[in-house]
């Protein structure tokens, strides 16, 4: 139970324990695997969420360093503001708004995140809606020197979005998916706040 | 095809289109139910969504008088405002941020939400995550003398939920909803855009 967390969503939690049955997530995967649930009322995501070994622990280091996270839309910081200015001030920056015009044949949230990558490449990225966004970014880690602390890859949709994750899933990089159609703005959130609570508390005690 | 959205999300409807099967929904509640598949890679809203009798041909004219819309929290602002500036203009208030300090026993979302209905009762409302916020909404409403434009009762989750939905059924306000836990900020968000650009193709034509 944390302190950053409301009531309702304590009980919200405990409604969420008992109807989950068996699973085999570690305590800091099932805090964000309830987390997801608990944000969309949707079991089928624990049979859709994937951890890389050692992201959850590699993304609490990185933000008890305060890097910067990423995120693709503007909803997607929305989601997480409240929490990161509960705990580690982290930079938060969502890429579509940096781009007030696209580059020629892409996406404003393409043009945004390619932007913020190189300004940030060891920051975190949470893209929960734009499949162009996850694209360009796994087309860009294989030249990069820096990788990013983390990628939250978890864009909803039928068009490229599983393209997008399949490009994840063949990098390297430290990541958190969720496979197949689903994903979202509020399930990236979701994951975010869960690791900036798990990073928090880890850090204050 | 409408000129207020980019090709794939055209291209993502024709999926949709696709692979919804046989429904009876008329073309303008089809245009809102396919919106909130697209945003959530979910079929089941398709079984889930309720619209009251001529609810969306009151939200449109209301829409085109340009009644502000209130949301319980700024993710479903946030989710909107593009459409918004593209079309109306609308007033687009959070209620959330109305209230930096709850009324005692209650939650900000809710102190917030009864605030903008004192100011604006003839407003649209959709509720994307409060519960809390829905219930004292349909608390109010058999007291006021003027009703709310529509209320788009869509909040996610596993307290209070079915409650705050089975209390705004209970009611005659003009009304959307989603039955059940799901529900969410991009799925209200999703519903307001769909009838923000019924609303502006009807009133440009």
């Amino acid at each position: 139970m944390s302190l950053l967390n409301h009531p309702i969503l304590e009980q919200s939690f405990a409604v969420i324990d008992r109807e989950i049955g068996e699973h085999n997530f570690s305590p800091a995967e099932y805090a964000i695997v309830r987390r997801v649930i608990h944000t969309t009322a949707d079991f089928e995501f624990a049979t859709l969420i994937r951890f890389s070994p050692g992201a959850i622990e590699n993304a609490i280091a990185s933000l008890q360093r305060r890097v910067p996270i990423i995120t693709d839309v503007g909803m997607v910081k929305q989601g997480v503001a409240g929490m990161v200015s509960k705990t580690f001030g982290t930079p938060l920056i969502a890429a579509v708004e940096e781009a007030p015009v696209p580059l020629p044949g892409k996406t404003r949230t393409e043009t945004g995140l390619m932007q913020c990558f190189e300004l940030f490449p060891d920051a975190i990225f949470a893209i929960g809606n734009a499949p162009t966004a996850l694209l360009a970014l796994c087309a860009e880690l294989p030249k990069a020197p820096v990788q990013p602390a983390l990628v939250i890859g978890v864009p909803v949709g039928f068009i490229s979005v599983l393209e997008s994750k399949a490009a994840l899933a063949n990098t390297p990089v430290p990541q958190i998916r969720i496979e197949g159609r689903k994903g979202g703005s509020p399930v990236a959130a979701a994951i975010v706040n869960a690791l900036l609570i798990l990073a928090w508390e880890a850090y204050e005690s």
